[in-house]
């Protein structure tokens, strides 16, 4: 028997976000996949979980995932511009690549050996995770993958609930773009009724000078770390302070 | 004491998708209001419920809230024009805000008895729930409202977990707009790396042939009902039939 797959979403980080099913598939597999990125030195999907559940008898396979720079971050980083930023973009994906082959082979193990796994990932595996890259080559290597996603509660709507807003109500549309789009913010500003502006440290005197230069402002809630516990939430955001940004946060607009 | 107002997010249909926290409130509070609206005559978001605890010792207060029109809809049904379409929306909103004060009336009762209400809604609160017309109308009465809303798995993010597919990866932009903008349809896919149509049932054939035009057929994925029982998932667009046409439904167009 092969085993099963799942991806689960676990969650903005209030281990009580957690649904009843990612608890339930948390509760009988064996092994337990957790992508670890920058922040803090450890996962924070992880760290969710263990709050909710006792894990002492799970093996955990611990995945790094450097997270992939856009052309804009490096030119943005280095005053790169041009062939060499694309050199370092290839370079940096042919090793994340290979981080993702280790961790495509420990899943494969685990699973031809008739075991279940549960890869976790913070929020929801749809928006924004780093499951999807792993997923494309997971199928390359087994097209009979036997695999479940299980959606979670998603940052975004979290922070949302938090600062006691609605995204969209009746025919609202709603745009949901990273920061760096910055050059497009005034033009997605026109179209949509609310603009969900995601991590915004690098890029937040930008956005400020662009909504002052359209009134809005006053339209604007800056959210970080939604759900977790140092949660900030400014609906003035000219209150923001340098301290306040994180990489965890976004600015939600609403005309 | 003056009781609290929850106001929850079910989920998009399994009950397995409450939240720990939803479950843990809904248990505790002796009062749930449900909204009622159309689709099979009773609470889509009270049977989602009902799966997963048992109610038979709490009160439940159903409300009716008729969904408000847009301009664009009334024109399209009854054939109208300026300014009987107007007078329509008028007498209609009117209509509403009697419904919403009942409404308004039998929850704020409820928590001057010191008793906690829970106002249940399906998928997430801050995407398209009419919980916000009610919240505005709370507030102006009891500005001093003790409230907390929480978080859902909205049927967005569960549509893509159920079709296997990311809405958005690394640095990629997301545009979630109902249906009948269909007229801006193109410029949205321009813009846009995906691009969520909701309620596509109406307009699915103009639908079909913008993403023909663009040659996208093969990038649009159609989900109704997703997370429910009759769930139906469609990979290949044009396999769609009337009869799979459902309020409860999105395409997703993934450039």
């Amino acid at each position: 028997m092969i085993g099963k797959l799942y991806c689960l979403g676990v969650g903005p980080g209030d281990p009580e976000l957690l649904t009843l099913k990612a608890v339930r598939i948390l509760e009988c597999v064996p092994c337990i996949c957790v992508p670890k990125g920058k922040e803090e030195g450890s996962s924070l999907a992880l760290s969710i979980v263990r709050k909710a559940l006792n894990l002492d008898n799970k093996e955990i396979i611990e995945a790094y995932f450097p997270m992939r720079k856009t052309k804009a971050e490096f030119r943005g980083q280095k005053g790169q511009k041009g062939q060499k930023a694309e050199a370092e973009i290839l370079h940096s994906k042919f090793r994340i690549l290979n981080f993702w082959d280790e961790t495509v082979e420990n899943i494969l193990s685990r699973l031809n050996n008739g075991m279940d796994v549960a890869f976790i990932t913070i929020g929801d595996p749809a928006i924004y995770s780093t499951f999807f890259y792993l997923y494309d080559r997971l199928l390359e290597l087994a097209p009979d993958l036997n695999i479940e996603i299980i959606p979670g509660v998603s940052s975004i709507t979290a922070a949302a609930s938090r600062a006691k807003m609605a995204l969209a109500l009746a025919d609202e549309r709603i745009a949901i773009l990273p920061a760096n789009y910055i050059n497009s913010l005034e033009e997605t500003l026109e179209l949509f009724d609310t603009v969900v502006l995601m991590k915004v440290h690098n890029v937040f005197d930008s956005i400020l000078k662009i909504l002052d230069s359209k009134q809005l402002l006053d339209r604007a809630v800056y959210i970080s770390r939604a759900g977790m516990n140092d949660e900030r939430i400014f609906k003035n955001i000219r209150d923001v302070q340098k301290k306040d940004l994180n990489y965890f946060s976004m600015v939600v607009i609403k005309k």
